[in-house]
């Protein structure tokens, strides 16, 4: 096959070639969270407008509470935790699906000795998050 | 909170005010496939250039055989199958990550007494799928 299209092999949130990095590059406003890009970064996925991350909150960890232009579509996929969305929070469990519209304030927190973890696309083409303080 | 953010609840690969929709239009190409779109159709989420679709194949049911030039980002939620890539056929399970890319033949079947179950991430704006007979 000269294409791109592949499996990427999945096994305990973790991919086959896919590395675990740092959820953001730097910054004291988070706690234990880690990124894995799926698809949208790799060879051959040019044609791919949007990016599909899976992130991991640990317990005890938090997301940065945060706000930017650009909206998020997430889905549980392990764990329970909850999510600031705006002024309300909500409970999370696998499989509920999160939209994040655009300029709502947002965070992700565990709330069990399990990890958090979930997907989220995003554009390809977006603007940066910019922290938010309460 | 005036904005479209919000969390829509699972329960059992079901979803909250989603409703379960044919595959396809018409067709006979496939099997046993149903549709729900999660978010990108819904009010307030013009801002999302792409659509968070769920599909469930039934045992013993498959998705047409067929090519597009739009990608494909898919994450297995559910069940066991196969999925057609080009020339090769590949055994999928739980959170396995398929790209499908511009082009590519594809086709996914179960292979177990469970529903396969995935969800796709496509752009909003894209070409018409083309069915492939071999």
């Amino acid at each position: 096959m000269s294409d791109a299209s592949r499996v990427i092999r999945a096994r305990a949130f973790r991919w086959d070639g896919v590395p675990v990095t740092a959820y953001k590059e730097s910054g004291a406003l988070f706690r234990d969270v880690t990124r894995q890009t799926l698809l949208g970064e790799g060879a051959g996925e040019d044609g791919l407008s949007f990016l599909t991350r899976y992130f991991e909150v640990q317990p005890g960890g938090w997301s940065t509470l945060e706000r930017h232009e650009h909206p998020h579509t997430v889905v549980v996929l392990r764990g329970r935790g909850r999510v600031v969305l705006g002024d309300v929070t909500h409970d999370i469990a696998p499989y509920d699906v999160v939209y994040v519209a655009p300029g709502a304030v947002h965070q992700f927190r565990t709330t069990t000795d399990e990890p958090l973890g979930f997907l989220c696309i995003v554009d390809r083409e977006r603007d940066r998050p910019v922290p938010v303080s309460r």
